[in-house]
């Protein structure tokens, strides 16, 4: 049977799924280890679906097939699923099933739902099964993905596994398992199974690159009292870094010897398991072992993690530093070249910005896909040009640009939008309020009492008041040589994380107007604290982003006099702070880009 | 034995605790209605304390003596016990206990509390208990109240109650009590007791005056899917309003007779009962009917008379212009007494506020004790003028005027900070800032999932990035012909009501300095349907109060462009309504008042 279509191979699963007695089959977003960002070998729901963003689920019923998509994917959604029988389910909107209530729907009286154990998180499949309850329906964990989707599928991922120096991570292996042991003993537990690979990334100091533009390593970690088993392909850890492993007091296993090993532990234990993020199949190895008393908790990794100390965060401070040379270097070339004429695309901007970023010191890889949308294209929050399908920039509108990197010494992520040449009013206009949503969100104060969503509120204010909306998070939060997205914060209407000094959030509100155009300014700033007194701890944010903020596009008359000072503040320290690193030539350049303006 | 002094009651108190062989004894703020406001006869806490504030307990060890004060009354607390034993509890500063917390560390082993069950709501003594568990406590119901303030202490109260019209309430008791018989049907009950007198004055536009202020009458109700029993006073019962209520299908019966009621009701039902506003009496009652299962659930009609319908709004929008005209003619009152050289006090304010007020049309009473605070006195939040002991106005600083009254179509809620002359600069910015922080929240748009508690933040920014606060709500509903402050929603840091259409809220953001300076600037504001577009749906203010805002203390270059924008059309619109309903005089005074200002 040929599988080279979404058809073809929705045809092979049905067939699949009757020969297994399944009535529903359903594939989320998800690797073992409940990523975000997934290694290509685990991108089955692309495969069936043709979708390739995130957060998603996929449900194939004997006659119809349902897509999950959030906001910031509703426009490409739309177009990848076009021409196939897949029916879009936009997360959120009204009268829209979640999949657990479709599920329920779909499912005929005492039938069976089928799934992979190892790619679906415990909590997923617990809220399915409930919801399936009424209809006294059972799941059934078969693995389909793995059977159908042979040819040509990338192999599981195997790069060669590192531990970062704690020079830069600030405290070593060892540190940081006594950290943790010192919050399971609070939490009531003895042990903890570390399902997430940047939970385990932190923990261990280990790093790799199995994931594109993700410095981590599949693999697990199994932590009591005085043991910490890490479960790894071995072959792929050099001997320098197996030694630093086992100099911490970490024990070596194999990957896919996880299982068993779980199965065969002898020693009893209370064992933190976060069900959000430990995979149903190890959740259950774990709860059928009788000396294994599981105890449901929050995985505590998320908030030790999400406070940088004061060594990653210096560190961070010169990683932005040469990331934002690169940045200037690449608007130079992009100016230049588009003032002499060339004819470049979208591809051409992730060309230049790789260029310059991977010339400077210490850098590994790029943090996510470069995101380089001209005009309409940016209205698509996660767009991505291919050879196939991609834009010419013209001399006109503008051009949004989403990129950062994974340095030995922090991680970035920035988006800028240029202006390549007039304007319409409301392309101004747009631009105008999102650079004042940016600077409101930046100079806020605020009472330490207050939760991520209350932060939010400021950051929409200046949009909402002219009845527009940006369909995602404010910000989130970023990994320090890791991933661009992470917890436990995040400024959305829904993060009830109190912000704490030394949270690292992006501020990145914008205006997205379909097939017309899409703003976005994003910096990473850092939570600081600003004074005690007698109302209480007021905190604040600081950037960590130095990079110029184009002025042009702004209308004269909407920014107030608080947000001109901020800006104009802003860009005399980006001058101060770059200028030594930069050639004459380019200092000039600076220089204009950062004049102050008036009101 | 003497009772003049709080000393000689705590001796009292102490005598008939060891009397009853109780070890502590705790006085909540409290009637059986679980009231804000209490009638006098319930003030016990006064009486054994000294303290007049609202949200307190106090508790009476063999030792030693301990009030709770929120932060609104930290000032007035200190002030009012000077030269007792008694120790303040700033509630909510680090390291003050909870009064659950403190009873728990100051009861002996197995030792004994005592409390009175009526004035007790069911869900104080649930969680005292709890916090007594850990010593093997117990909870004695006993009313050492009745029993030790006899003397002066003013009868329970029993005033003419009456039925508000259908034309000023929207609908009659009767199709009220269908409302709420679908909302028990939706919420899986049969039937409901109804404990809180702002509730049951709703459901059955029940009208009275028990408590200062506060147009309410002492009653329960219960309710079921064909019965509805009044229990009140009936004596105060007109022949009208008891014929009124049976033609609604409301049974009457005495207010002392409710516990021998329940207790002897045959007919099973299942009861919603909220034990965070039935007493701790009632509640047992109910629980030991056999044929009765109570339900604990939060009083479903507390969102029903949170959204006002249009027959009330509609009331309301004229109440506060007929309201505006006696706050204009109380100010050119003032400004001309002051200008001719009289000595006026803080008392003065309330006695031509209740002049002009009391003239207006359909004028019941003052909806709560006017706050006139001169200078330093206004610090003090609730601060209240009185005989012995209140200032003189000068022709300098800050009068800051809080007051309202409640006419036959509604309540009205404002506070003015009036300039009488020279001004500090502080007093200037603090003003301005006050004003910016009233204007953002008046102004503000939002997308209708926002929670109060992300409003709210709109609202202080303006004063956070000056690193102050204010220790009390943004702002508090306000009934429709009743109390100044009623649930669900409020603009605090912890409300997660959603603001919906129809809501009536305060917008009272201030600046309080102690002995320094007060400044706030309250209107009322209604929530409206802004827009509905792609994003959603979009909700925003529409202010119900008319009377201009000082202006001459505003310093210039701190106000944004939009809000002075706001400001002057305000004011525009202030001249607009009010200028019909004055005489050529005040029309010309009130012109100067609303004049627009500039940047």
């Amino acid at each position: 049977m040929s599988m080279n279509t979404v058809p073809e191979r929705l045809a092979a699963l049905r067939a699949a799924m009757d020969a297994n007695g399944v009535d529903l089959y359903l594939i989320p977003v998800g690797d073992p280890h409940s990523s975000e960002y997934l290694p290509d070998h685990y991108t089955s729901l692309t495969y069936f679906s043709g979708f390739h963003g995130e957060n998603s689920n996929f449900v194939v019923t004997r006659t119809e097939s349902a897509l999950w998509a959030d906001g910031r994917y509703f426009v490409q959604a739309e177009k990848e699923i076009a021409g196939t029988e897949i029916k879009l389910q936009r997360m959120g909107e009204p009268g829209v099933p979640t999949v657990e209530e479709y599920c329920a729907d779909a499912l005929p009286e005492g039938g069976v739902l089928g799934l992979c154990g190892l790619t679906a998180s415990c909590q997923l499949v617990r809220s399915v099964q409930k919801a399936l309850d009424a209809k006294h329906g059972t799941i059934k964990t078969l693995n389909l993905e793995d059977e159908l989707w042979t040819e040509g599928r990338p192999a599981l991922p195997d790069t060669p596994a590192w531990i970062l120096p704690k020079e830069y991570a600030g405290f070593s292996p060892a540190e940081k398992l006594d950290q943790l042991r010192s919050k399971l003993k609070e939490l009531g537990c003895t042990a903890q199974f570390v399902g997430k690979l940047d939970n385990l990334a932190w923990l261990l100091n280990l790093r790799a690159m199995d994931i594109e533009c993700t410095p981590y390593a599949m693999a697990y970690c199994y932590v009591t009292g005085d043991r910490a088993v890490l479960f790894i392909n071995t072959r792929r850890l050099g001997a320098e870094a197996a030694a630093e492993l086992k100099e911490n007091g970490v024990e070596i296993a194999e990957y896919d010897d996880v299982l068993t090993f779980l199965a065969a532990e002898t020693e009893a234990q209370t064992v933190l398991a976060d069900p959000a993020s430990v995979n149903y199949a190890v959740y259950e190895t774990l709860r059928n072992n009788p000396v294994l008393t599981v105890k449901d908790e929050a995985d505590p990794l998320l908030p030790m993690k999400g406070v940088k100390n004061e060594t990653e965060l210096n560190h961070n401070r010169e990683a932005h530093l040469r990331d934002a040379v690169a940045m200037v270097r690449f608007q130079i070339e992009l100016e230049e070249r588009l003032a002499a004429g060339e004819e470049l695309t979208e591809l051409t901007v992730d060309e230049i910005l790789h260029k310059y970023r991977s010339a400077q010191d210490k850098f590994i890889v790029e943090s996510f896909g470069t995101i380089a949308a001209y005009g309409g294209n940016a209205a698509m929050m996660h767009y991505h040009a291919t050879p196939e399908d991609h834009a010419v920039l013209e001399k006109k509108g503008f051009l949004l640009v989403d990129s950062g990197a994974t340095y030995m010494d922090g991680t970035t992520d920035i988006t800028r939008t240029y202006p390549l040449g007039p304007l319409t009013e409301d392309e101004k206009r747009f631009y105008t309020w999102t650079l004042q949503s940016h600077i409101d969100l930046a100079k806020a104060v605020w009472l330490d009492y207050c939760e991520c969503k209350m932060i939010d509120t400021i950051a929409r204010e200046p949009l909402w008041r002219h009845l527009i909306n940006y369909r995602c998070g404010t910000g989130h939060s970023v990994s320090f040589v890791g991933n661009v997205h992470e917890g436990p914060h995040a400024l959305n209407s829904r993060n009830t994380t109190r912000m704490r000094p030394g949270m690292v959030v992006t501020d990145e509100p914008g205006v997205y107007e379909t097939d017309l155009v899409g703003i976005r300014i994003e910096n990473e700033l850092v939570c600081v604290h600003k004074a005690d007194n007698q109302y209480g701890t007021f905190l604040a944010f600081r950037p960590l982003t130095f990079v110029p903020i184009a002025t042009s596009p702004v209308v004269p008359g909407i920014l107030t006099k608080d947000e001109i000072e901020w800006l104009n503040a802003y860009h005399r320290e980006v001058f101060t702070k770059l200028a030594p690193r930069l050639t004459e030539e380019e200092r000039d350049w600076l220089a204009k880009k950062c004049a102050a303006i008036g009101a």
